[in-house]
């Protein structure tokens, strides 16, 4: 039996997230939620999911207790290991480290700074990196790093994605939004980055895939106009939707006009998108998210 | 010049509705108005476009008068010949000649009945046709002619269709209404109910084009669903959309679920489309339509 | 111990949904999900919520399991005896046996009895009790009992009451709803139904409470109009609220034309409510309600 | 007869906005469309409403023309005399000077300023005043001047008030923006700024008026929660309403995260309203607003 806070003085009390998937069968509820009680841990939230794709069981919990992350993950130890469980435990509210790849928009950048700085997204920003130099007054504005990188011509696109690869190993990064970065990532890098990269793209996915989606809508004359975050894979506009949201319009309105109604609705569903996934809300089954608001 | 009203007893004031289109150039509004003011007109409400795609001009305008609709017509004809301009003139709140054509679902026959009985929406339907006898029931409560008939087996199909068009005639029909009637009309038959014939499509078009949409859309793992209302044309899911709306969905949903949230939202788009049809807001600009709510 | 399914052929497995509250404190869950085991549970679904304001743990859950309803609850008898649990525990799908109060209203009834028939709401309606003879065509169409009782005049309004009272003993009434019934509950009556009568307010409240919702809302020219539904209390439009939604409108629109689309949102806020409630996913906490969506 | 563009080099064609408004009667649109002509005008859109509350006509057109804003208001100078019309005439896109009153809270103004450098707001901000100094590196980011004065204190707010004043005056101020100032107006600026001053709410007018919404529609466990725009008035939180919005929210949000959630409703609501005044899109009629969008 472990025996948490050995010290004489008292441990703070944390509050923990722990997410886990396992395959679906009975008994998995009770052997965590022993684990927890073994650490004196209370849970306050929780939600769990069985899913009939794929017949996995996928789980998010949130717990209070003076506990460290190293006692509680010996105490899951046998349970993990009993059903087969991956899982993550992480402390709420810690700012998951993550690059931004931008290119000359700055709409979603604007937000996801203003939202960190607000302290309504927990994530922290070290470094943006742009195919084009526009986002750099803003990145300095919220004492960011910027660098702008050329992705045209000869082996400049394998630059940058190594140059990619080499902050995310520096900085220790977690996830990678692309706010509208509009370039497309390498299949390999985007199988590197699996679950972990975030893409906001200017229509309600499936409809208008491919390039200028608002010419698109405006020539199919649709009547709402939407925006789709959705995790990056190398096939092009079909990752999991995490997110999608749609704004009303009408004939009035022209290509360009619905571009620049559409990018409040890009902004409001990728920092959706990001918060989920930096509370540890966003979760994989095959080719469709769990999200556990 | 026209003299309205010469009889002894005053005439009641009606309100008017007239919808026109034209060549766009200048002058169109001016001359229109000065024929209003001829019969004693006060117009109540207007709204105008000009088509950037088909330069076009498009007018709906509502006004009161004690002239009757033959003195209007007489009073705009000089405009009209002058202009090029076709128009419809019609009484604010005539019920509009309605056909429904359906199939075994029942939730938007159900509610667009209801909505005519409340007085909330300006048609009348002398006629239900369906290929299931599913219908029948709910026509009879209405006090609805029913008819079922086959559309599978030889010469079935053009036999129904022919039926739809006696019906037509016979009825003075001026709006036909597939309440998920699940056929594919005949070529032949969309281009004669060109800019009359409403369908209600089970998705967010042109997303989920096609049969099945709501177990399309549960595969593609998408957060919202939706239901759009559109002309028919032969190409089909392709007609020039009408409205559209969505329901936010999340991972929990089974395809069937979906299905039952969707009908919700099929059954508001398709009485938002044809309550504006019935009020004459709807006007066709190409491929796409002009909605003068 | 239990010991589950003793007989020789095998019981059907049947989905439980299980609701309960007690005070917080660490181990319920586990405790709870230990009696499930017992009986050979797998947890589909579940939900909880810990409130701030009261103090309370609140949970829900789904099991699947082929243990009876006798089996589950005596499994759990230890686990509510040690922590003061108040539960309550159904089949996944039962109808709710519920009461109708109309008035002269139709389209909530007219939604609600639809969305029965279509197999989408959990509940059977032996009755309905108005005040206006104005629902009966309705309720003998989808083949539901209807008593016109007056409720004006001296000892009317008791005897209503009165009759009310014996509905709910003989048919078992487990929810009352107030589809638009527009007469106040003595505060006796609104006592007994303490958490089992759903009542739908024509206004976003706590906007525009009491009478003429609409016409409170076209003199202050809102934007947006609403709907809300409400577990009923004593204290007039005060009780604690389940669901509430919106509609978009603009100064065109007449307060008769805003009753009319208001009439959309009460009928979808309604459904909404009583299909939570049918679903054992709305918890009374204090003055507010916890929704387990 | 006026005799526009008389220069040897033609004038350039300019995109105007007119909005009016008169005593009701017929003959209005033909009469101003009869002077637009005069002056080679073509109307791009016209939206026009007939109140039913104070028997005025309101109208809004877009007119392309090459004439000169002096050669338009002389050809309309007869109708406006013969009508009684009050009017306004300016190009479309004009940007309107606009003070911004701040307090401690970023949101809005960080918004509002985004938006103006995107092109997407037709506004120019030169000066923002506010009691806090926090908004300071966010005005000087964005190239904007900006004055912290204290409004505590004997005669600090009349000092404050003064300062305005002066700054309308200097700048030609045409509206003036209380972006989460929280302070209230004296009765006497009120009247000078009448249908020239917005404020925005944090709840859904008339629900939670005054202090703390946020505290108050957790304690009411409302299920959504809005913000309202308003043109400001002597009597607190009852000005004229311009727009409102809503987010959904469920009983696991704390006061301090509907407050985070509500910030989004205020930024959205506050644009939007910013947005149709800055376009001529907002007319007053008595204590209700008339939006031509």
């Amino acid at each position: 039996m472990s025996s948490p806070s050995p010290a004489s003085a008292p441990s703070p009390i944390l509050e923990y997230v722990l997410t886990f998937v396992c395959e679906d069968r009975p008994g998995i509820v009770h052997a965590v939620t022993g684990a927890i009680i073994e650490v004196g841990g209370n849970i306050t939230e929780s939600r769990q999911f069985e899913s009939g794709s794929t017949h996995r069981f996928y789980m998010r919990l949130q717990l209070t207790t003076s506990a460290s992350t190293e006692e509680i993950t010996t105490a899951l130890a046998p349970v993990v290991e009993n059903f087969g469980i991956e899982h993550h435990l992480d402390v709420v509210g810690r700012p998951v480290r993550t690059l931004i790849l931008g290119s000359k928009a700055t709409h979603c950048v604007n937000d996801l700074l203003f939202q960190v700085e607000a302290g309504h997204l927990p994530i922290e920003v070290p470094l943006i990196l742009a195919n084009h130099p526009t986002l750099e007054p803003l990145s300095t504005f919220h004492g960011i790093g910027f660098e702008h990188h050329q992705t045209r011509g000869d082996g400049a696109k394998e630059a940058f994605e190594d140059r990619v690869r080499q902050v995310i190993d520096e900085y220790d990064i977690e996830l990678v939004v692309l706010a509208r970065y509009m370039q497309i990532l390498s299949p390999e890098l985007c199988a590197e980055l699996a679950g972990r990269c975030i893409n906001i793209h200017h229509s309600f996915l499936p409809g208008f895939k491919g390039a200028n989606p608002y010419r698109q809508a405006h020539a199919r004359g649709v009547k709402q106009i939407g925006a789709t975050a959705h995790f990056v894979t190398s096939d092009l506009d079909e990752g999991p939707i995490i997110e999608q949201d749609v704004i009303r319009v009408d004939h009035t309105r022209s290509p360009q006009e619905l571009m620049a109604i559409g990018q409040d609705a890009e902004v409001r569903t990728l920092r959706q998108a990001v918060t989920w996934f930096a509370q540890s809300r966003v979760l994989l089954d095959g080719t469709r998210t769990i999200i556990f608001r």
